[in-house]
Formats: structure tokens, sequence, C-alpha cells
């Protein structure tokens, strides 16, 4: 059970910065909100399965520089640690340091590839930036598949020994052949949305591909595959929701757009909707307000795109899309890896008004620093 | 909420070792049993307060070394970690290849103290080991006296910031004080049972009166502190469950003896009596076992003694002793602290016959290893 | 044998800002130049005592944001690392993406207290920071006098077991007795130079008395003890170089000024000098450059001022100070402890095209990130 | 730079121990020794070449129980550590408290691959255990060759990204075709020395064909490879000194044999020999005493066989053995990776009194557990 989340403000078009409004400090995604993936993480009330190990098994956060400075590059800055989020002084001061408008962040349970900095989401290759929340069934029997498949450069790139680093991979690859250089300068508006999401939609079929040809007998009854991806250039956002199954739901992706993510008391946070502008936008495996309007779910097996502040959103018309509306899907399997999270009602809290951790009777840990 | 575990085995008792057969393999204890105390920190099927942190801030084992070695000395060995418990390959690895016959395990949440291994638990002296499972409410009012009543060598012991490890070194001084060096040899027996279950008596004490003079204004209206200790002198062990309140129970503590702590299915452990002896001696905030008939409940403010394989029981008549037998305790404030545990029956489970790690759809960590 | 290093550049002052341009990407003091305090650390041409450990016990370094933005607050940003800093992946990370105006680096070879992140430099209190190069002789028997004097503020302020951030902590409880919050906010111009270089002397004057009431028998025979300190409000800097004898060198401290640290091929920096302004300074315990005109030597037994881009060198007169100019330190007791660098003459290097890394035949961490 | 140190001592042999006498303190080995490989990490006194970073990179040891206990299994215990040997608090505790006949150690100089604890030598696959001391040159080229090659079991046992790491797996497939199963039980004497003997000669021969297969261009003027490679089943031992030139030495490598390994003064041991016997085994990239007398060294490309405690050395000979007498081999190259380690004497120590640690005005890490 992984969670992801990702914070992009209109702002990221660096040109148009109005400095000191639109990025976000990091804190108010990652450590200060009660429902933030690092909260949920350890708090068990906003856990679906509780079955599942906890996700105390790696963090890593990627985020742009909000300022246009050719001396910091195009590509993202990455933080990861292999020790609890919850409990990592650096994460928790460079949070409280730290603005950007285009934030990935994600949080790990190893389900495969050992505990270590090289098997952290994001991953990133230059200016993109990529995470995965789910898993690639037998994905052993695929792999080397993917190495042969690759030029080397893109085989020479992983480092650890995830799926998912290996799916990156692939993408990079993939984007390559349809004729773009992911190591070049993305221009001033990235590679383009529309490149990007066909690339992802390639990466998702040689995935599905491949894993017909390497199942051993009988396909149709093996596990499938959860592919939920997000990938960006630091201007475009792709995110899928995806598996490999007609009749299982994927793992749960929602999202949320308006002017501004604000705290409206200690650790409880509203998406402000002052007016029709997205000025920003959540993507998240959960969501992290508890107000049902907040957010919207992505359905299963589509692709989600954000281009200036327009999310767009667009099914994945393949063997497993589901043209019957009668038909509903289950969240059985999605729910048995931990990977189902419904939009949750605010529960009565015994001690509101004090922030997560000092509710928990924990000093915070960045008071004097 | 910190858990911790103790086993001793008749063996312990260097003289009387039979090879191979008294000392338990770290792993029984560790990381095989489905409800072992790391298994616990991760599986919240087996927790009582969800809303509390998870156990993932810092583990430490202690064990002595079986054999009778004048190079391996007295004192116990300790591996700690900050890094979670069950993805942790050295001790996955250790507890495959290491046998003991007494041995101190805690998983700690971090209440008090940075994560850092000068703060895991359990604490140790020459041949002295030692553990708390709870907390000294508003410690840091009484930090200074602490600090001013001992003696050097036990003020410049403590290299932490934890109440836990200031416990220790008064639990030192008092020891030295009484005219014991904690230092030096402790003698074919130890320092006796006897000798270890005043100092720790009058540690609590201390605590006690300091916590009465450090309150601030009305002290009977201020959290009671919780002072479940565990020492050893790698012969006798003594453990307190105690409260500073008349009226609410201490954090959970149970104890299960028996011929020999075995695996009848994988993963399931229970205890077997095939005689009256009691070969084997556990002491655990929680159970190990589904098995209600296995454990024994300390009652709250009460001390246990481990001598000669022999468990005793004597209250601790204080002014928090209850003495009215038809006064039943509260388990909230405990139970607020996540530090209730009560005997649970076995439940009903799907993959009975994979391991925890493999049931959970992750890859055990040592197979190849 | 540890090292620190100093950067502040003029556009600490926050209204003056001119954006892009003043404040210093990290990696230009840690990762890129091939003296850097980093490689210095595991680069033997660069070290002058061979026999003492290498810095590898430890890393640090805290910056203040560059932004006037009330969120992200006074307090400077802190990344501390335990694992070796010339392999932290983070670090090298955050050093391509992150510029300040004002810089505190320390790396450190411990000789008291164990490996941890709470023993890590530069220490920090609110607006304050600080760091120590140096060792502070017995203080073991001197602890009980520094924990008796403080207000509890400060005593519990105290999380790990060095010297040096016991230091810090008397150095706050005497700005305290001065007068002065070190909590509160500091003001336009922070607390003063005078009144942080005054808390600083003090401080000093403790030590040395404390240390003269805590030696046994012949205090003259004893250990000097090692007092370089640095402490900032994030606009004055106030750095000692000091040592409690009249015959020995204090370890070694070197300043330079000029408009601009730059990179005049890869991994060589110089300190380029258009015109007289002092837009740059640094201060180091060993040159950062090979240029033998870029430094100037800190006299021993002095303490330096920061203000308003001014360096200012006051002695310290005291009883250990040298009246007799005829007289010249030995360098053999600072030499001793690792802690004497001479300015370097630039030496011939074979590869001198390549960046350090790569001229050790070592892969970049983060070429693709 | 990297080195290795192995130990045998002859109750390797279960069936034939003599408690209490044959196994070694792993304390003997790694962290008493003046000259242990922990302390040559730190220490340039011992260090040939200074410009190389220090090996602070990761530790690894693995060692086979002593004891002939059914539970405890086949395999080697392994413990890894990415934080500097010298300062690891486990390791130090773990070394006081555990004794083995057969160890593996490695300290390392990541060259390639990210500190990870998946690039820690030794390496295990169950009763084998596998170092390498030196690099593949251009392995990045040869990686898709290995990948190939090999059955998917040993594909997919690579975790990490090292040269070292895919070399062992190469080794594993070759016993394999071979007829031997690398994961069955070993046998009562191992797999045996001419069988493994043979695997390691095939591994450098694959090694070496792809390595000219992948050159691009003139392979003869490409810098050599360097493969001292070591493995064992617990039984016999093969240590490799190779390198894939004629006219260079290959990376340093020593033994030493007698009848105890003892401390003669503290920190200071030296080679026992009082009869015939070679009860104890040294094989190590450099020596660990000062004793001209007690190591011989191992001819570059060379092959060194541990039987039933006899030393066997067998030269390699291929295109790159020297068979004029007259060439003497350059020590250029592996001088200029950190890889030529000479015999040296010893050197006059103004405390020679003091363990290494305390010397350097260190407190030792373990005094008080």
């Amino acid at each position: 059970m992984c969670r992801f989340l990702i914070f992009k403000a209109s702002s990221v078009d660096k040109e148009l910065i109005l400095p000191g409004r639109d990025p976000i400090l990091l804190a108010h995604l990652l450590t200060r909100p009660e429902h933030s993936i690092i909260n949920q993480s350890y708090d068990s009330r906003l856990r679906i399965d509780n079955r599942r190990p906890i996700n105390g098994d790696g963090f890593g956060v990627g985020y742009y520089t909000p300022e246009a400075d050719p001396e910091l590059g195009d590509g993202p800055c990455v933080f990861c640690a292999t020790t609890p989020a919850w409990n990592n002084l650096n994460l928790a001061r460079l949070a409280e340091k730290t603005k950007s408008s285009m934030v990935f962040a994600h949080v790990r349970a190893s389900t495969a590839g050992v505990l270590s900095e090289t098997n952290c989401h994001p991953f990133t290759f230059h200016s993109l930036m990529f995470m995965h929340n789910g898993q690639i069934t037998n994905f052993q029997r695929m792999k080397r598949k993917f190495a042969s498949h690759m030029k080397d450069e893109y085989f020479l790139y992983v480092q650890g020994g995830t799926d998912s680093e290996w799916a990156f991979a692939l993408f990079l690859d993939t984007l390559d052949k349809l004729g773009v250089d992911p190591s070049g300068p993305a221009g001033v508006n990235g590679f383009g949305h529309e490149m990007i999401r066909n690339a992802m939609l390639l990466t998702i079929q040689f995935v599905k591909d491949w894993s017909k040809q390497c199942s051993e007998g009988d396909a149709d009854n093996e596990e499938p595959s959860l592919l939920n991806f997000a990938v960006t250039d630091g201007h475009s956002v792709i995110v899928t929701r995806y598996i490999t199954s007609q009749t299982e739901e994927a793992a749960s992706l929602h999202f949320s757009t308006g002017s501004k993510f604000i705290e409206y008391e200690p650790g409880q946070y509203k998406m402000e909707r002052r007016d029709r502008r997205q000025d920003v936008i959540l993507v998240a495996s959960e969501p992290l307000t508890f107000e049902r309007s907040d957010w919207v779910t992505v359905p299963t097996n589509s692709i989600l795109t954000i281009n200036n502040q327009t999310v767009l959103l667009h099914p994945i018309m393949d063997e497993f899309y589901q043209t019957d509306p009668s038909v509903s899907r289950s969240s059985n399997f999605a729910a048995s890896r931990g990977l189902v999270s419904p939009i949750v009602e605010p529960q009565a809290s015994t001690n509101v008004n004090l922030p997560p951790l000092e509710r928990e009777g924990r000093r915070r840990l960045s008071i004097t620093v």
C-alpha cells in the first residue's frame, strides 16, 4: 500500500510567477495537514485495510524550484528517506523552509525491493519525474522483457530493484522512440502533454502485452496489475488510474481544484474556491481533506492530464475498458492490496485544536529549530 | 505506545547449559511469530488503539550469549535500529543466526527524544540491561532533580534525551547507594533478586516523590506516570507494572511459563507445557500467542521477579495501592496511551499456511541470504 | 578534527535582495569545489594530520532562505547527515537546487558523543545558529557546572551528548541574562553584533573559569581547550579563534572577502575582487581555494565580527593573551588534534579538467537527477 | 579502494570443534587491531594512496556460526552498514560478543553503485559467500552480456547496482551449469574446492571474453580489470589475485598462517607459530600485522585455495600470464586505484599502550556496554 500526492499551482510557468503568492510551503502538503500522506501513514483511523503493513518503508518528495533561475536548472529536487517520514528531522525542517509550485510526494510500503534510497519514488531523469502506486503482477517473470526491449541508456538507468523504476525506464525508452530526447531541454512548455500522454499509454500497452506473454497458463485468472502512474516534465502532468482487469477497480485516485489550499484551523485544510479559477490542483491516492465536495474521483482505467491548470480526463479504451454501464467493478482486489480509499467524512476529534503530533502526546521535532 | 518482551530459559545459568536445547533462536521471538512485537508493530489487526502512531520509531534487542566463555564477558549484546524493525535486513539475518537464553526486546514509538540510536532501549551498563514501557509525566520539570541527585558516574552515563534512560541512570545510582557496584562483577548468581527488586522499588519511590514536588498546583489532577520497568543482571529479572494512580490501570503486562515455546504451524506459536517445569518464561506487554490460557496478567502496581525459573509476584503497597477489592481500576488512561493489550482470541486467518510477510504479498528479505 | 565554513553575501539583508545575483548555490560551497570542506574530508592530499580519523562522522549545513517571506520565518533551515557527506544523495541534490546568502557548514570527526543527528552541528535556536570547531578539555568534569548554571529553558534545550551543544546552550543562557530573549523576534537588524559578541566573550569566560575550577591538581599542565565558536542571528556573524593557553596556537581560522566567489575551471574556485566591495565573505577553518592571496589568517585568541559586510577583528585580552610580540605560539597542540591548516599553494593536478569525483573514477551521484 | 579480509580456523569443520578454542572473537579481526581493515580505513598512515577517497562508503562482515546446530542452518550471517564502520555501535557490540571460525570482511569505497545496503559485500546465496576487491572496467558496456547469459534465477538474484554483485551472480550461474545446485545442501565437505575453483576460473574467463567483445576499438589500450574475488561455501575458500594485463600488477593480496592470531599488546597483533600447524589462516588485501615475516604475498594472476587448513597456490595460465621471468609487472595502475599495499614495517608509536581509538583522543563507543 503506497500513497502518492501531486500538487500543481498556476505559477509553475515560471514567467508568470507572482512572487510569494502561488508556490506552496511544502509543510502545507506534507507535515502540517492532519490528513497528509505522512500522517495517513501512521494514523490508522485513516487507513482502510489495517491488515496491511504501514507505510513506513520509505518516503520521497520531488519539487521544482519556483524561481526562474538558470543556475537551478530544469530538473526537480528530490529528497528521499528510508526512515519513517513522520519522524524525519531533515524532512520536517526542509518542509518548513521550501516552496514549490509543482510537487510529487510518495510514501511507500515495500512489496518488492529492499529498503533502499534507490528504491524510493519519485524517480527522476533530467527534467522528468515519475512515481507509481500499485504493482506489476509477476514482474519478475517479465524483467528480461523490460531489459531486452530498452536502449542501453535506459537499461543502465535502473539502479534499484523495483518494478516501478523499470516502468519509468520503459516510459523513457518509449518517449525516446517517439522521437523525443528525454535528457534534452524540454522547451518553454515542456515536451507537450499529448506526447507525454501518448508515451504513457504505450508504456501501459507494453506492460500489458508482456504480462500476457509471461503468464504461466491461464492469464485471465492471474492477479491483475495495478498501474497508477504519474509523470511530469515540470509543465504538464499525466496520471493514470488503471488495472489490467475488466471487473476490478483500480487503486483509488482523486483530484481537487480551487483557488487556494488553506488551513482553516490547525491541521485542518480545505480547498478554497473563490472563483472558477483552478490556481491549485491536487491529485492524490487518498483525499487530503475531509470535505467530500472538495474531491472528484477519477474513473478506473482513465488517464488524467493537467495542462495549463486545466484537468482533462480520458478513458483508456482497451480490452479492460468496461463498456457496459450496468456493470460495476468490484473493489475487492484493490482493497486487498490496501489501495482503495474513499472520500471520507470529517470525524469528531477530541483535541481538534491541537496539531496532529501534539494531539498524540508527541513532541514536535522542529519546535526550536 | 511502546512494547517490550522478555525471554528467559533455564539454561541462562551457564554451567547448566544442555547445548542446543535451551537457548532460543531469536527469530522465534522476533521475526517469525505472526504476533511478535515486530509484527505487532505494523499489523493493525493486533493493535488496540489505531489512533496512535505505529511503533516504527526504533527497535532494540539485547541478549546474553549462551556460552560460558570469559572472552565474551558478562554483559549483553545489544542491536539497535532507527529504521522500522520489520524491514531491517541486519536484524532479520542476525535473528536467524543467534541464540540466547535471556533476551530483552523493545519496540518504540517516540513520545519524547528524537529518533536516535542513543534513545533506543534496552539500555545497558556492564552486566545490567534495562527497558521501559510507559512515560514519566512532566519529566522535563523533574530532569534537574534527576541530574542533581545522582553521582557523577551515572549523571554522565546518560547519552540521549529520554526519561527512560534517566530512569535507568537513577536505578544504577540507587543500586550503588545500596552498596552494590553496578559496574563490578556480578558474581555467579548476579546481584541477587532481592537487591535488584529493592533498588527498583526505591527508583519508583524517587520518581514518585519528585513528580509530586515538581507538579504545578494540583498534583492529583495531573496525568499519572506509567512505570513498567524491566531490568536484569543476566540472572534475575525484575519487571514492574505500575502507575502513579489509585484509580487507573497501568500499561498491560502478561507472562507465560512452560517447557518450550514452539511453532506449531508457520508463524503460529504456543507455549508447550509437558510437565510442571518452567524451562521457558516469557514476560510481555502484549501476549505473543493467541492462546488465552498461555498467559497470566500481572496485576496493576505489582512487581514480578524471575529467580531460578520461578516467577514471583509482589504487590507494591504504597499510596497508589488499591486496597478496596470492590474498586476496579479504569483502563481509560492507559488505553489513551495505547498501552492496554488484553489477551486476544485466535482469529480466522485466510492464508494460515503462509508466514506473515508472504501473506502480505511481501518478499521475505532473507530468503536467499 | 572538524572543519567549518561560513558564507555571507550582502543580500542577507532581505530588503536589499537583487534577485538571482547574490545568494550562492550551495553546490558552489559544498559539493563542487575541489577543496570544499566535504572534499577535504576524504581527500588526504588536503589533510594535514593523516594520523587523525577522517571527517566521516557527520555533516550539517544550515542556511537562511534568501526570500523575504514571512511564511518561511526567521530561522535557518538545517540539513544533517550521519553518513559521509561525500556520498549523501540528498545533500548532493539539495545543494544543486538551493541558494542562500548566509550559510554555515560543518564536517565532524567525533571526539565525543556518539554518531547521531542530535550531535550534528550547526545547532539552531529560533533565529540563531551555532557551531564549534575544537573541544572543551575535560568537559565531563564540568558538565554539572553547565547544567546548574543555566535556566531551565536552556538546560532542557540540550538533546545530545556533545560539549558543543552545551556550549551553545550556555551562550543562549548568557544572551538571555544580558536581557535579550533568544527565542524572540530578532528585529530588522537582528540582536546586534555588539550584543552577540558580548555574549560570546562571556560564554568563553564561563568555560574558562569552570575549566580551572574543575581541573584536578595542576591546571596549567592540563591540555588547553580549543574554542573556535561561530554564531549568527541571520544578520551579524561572530567567530572566535581561541585557546586556553598562552603558548599554543588555536585551531586555524581564515577569512576571505571579495565581490564574487567564482569557479574559473571545473572544481577550481577563487575569490574575485573587481572593486573594493565585500559582497561575499567566507570564514573557514581551512582555505577553500589554492590562492594564497585570497585568505587572511585570523590571529589566535581574537574574535571576528561580520557586520554589514564589514569584517572586524578584536583581540581577546585575557590571561591567555600573548602581549610579548617576540613570543611565537607553537602549533604542536592544535596540530596534534588535526586542527591546523595553513594556506596552501596550488598543486599540479593531472586531471584538472575533471570535477573531483570523476577524477577519482567515481560516478557522480546526481548525474541524471 | 576497497579492502577485504578472510579468516579461517581449523574448527570450521564443525564436528571437530574444540569448544572455546578455535573460533575467533570478531573484535580480534575487526575492531581491536590497530591495523584492522576498519582502522586502516581511517588511519592514513596505513594508506598508500592518499588521493583516493577513504573507505567510508560501506562495510560488511559475514561469518559462519561455529556451532553444529541444524537450527542455525548452513549459510553465513551477514552484517552490513552504510555508515562508517569505525563509528558503528552495532558492529562494535556484535564484534565483542560473536565468535566464528570462518569470516569474510569487506570495507568499501564506492566506485560504482550508490551507497546502499544492497551494494555491500560480502554477498551471500544460501551457503555461499562472495566478495570482490577491484573493478570490472567498462562494466556498463558488458551489463547486457551478463544479463542475457544467466539463468533467470541468477539474473533475478541481483538486487543492487554493482559489478561485484553481477560477478557473483555469474559465478552462481557457472556453478549451476557445471552441475552443482548453488542453493542445494553443500554436503559435509561443501561443494569441494576443485569445483569452486573451476567455477571461479570460468567466471574470470567470461568476464575477460565479454570485456574484449565490448571494448570500443583498441581493447589493449583500455584500462585492465582488477579481479580479486573471494568465495567460500563455508568449507573451502578460493581467492584470486588477477588483472587483465600482462604488464601490470593486480591489487595486492597476502596470506598468513600459524597456530594462533594473538594480541601481544593492546591493539598489536601477530601470528603465533608454535608448531607447523596451520590452525589459523588469514588472507587479506593488506597485512594486518606489522611483522614482515608473518605474511606471504600471493603472485599476480594466481588463485589461492584453502582446503583443510592447507593453502594452495596455482597460477592462472592464460594470455595475461607472464611467462618471461625477467619481466616485472608495474604497480602503477593498481596503485592509481589505491589497491597496492606492501607489507609494512612496524612504526614507532608514541602511545603504544593505548588502543587505537583512545590514542586518537576518541571515546570508545562500547565502554559501558
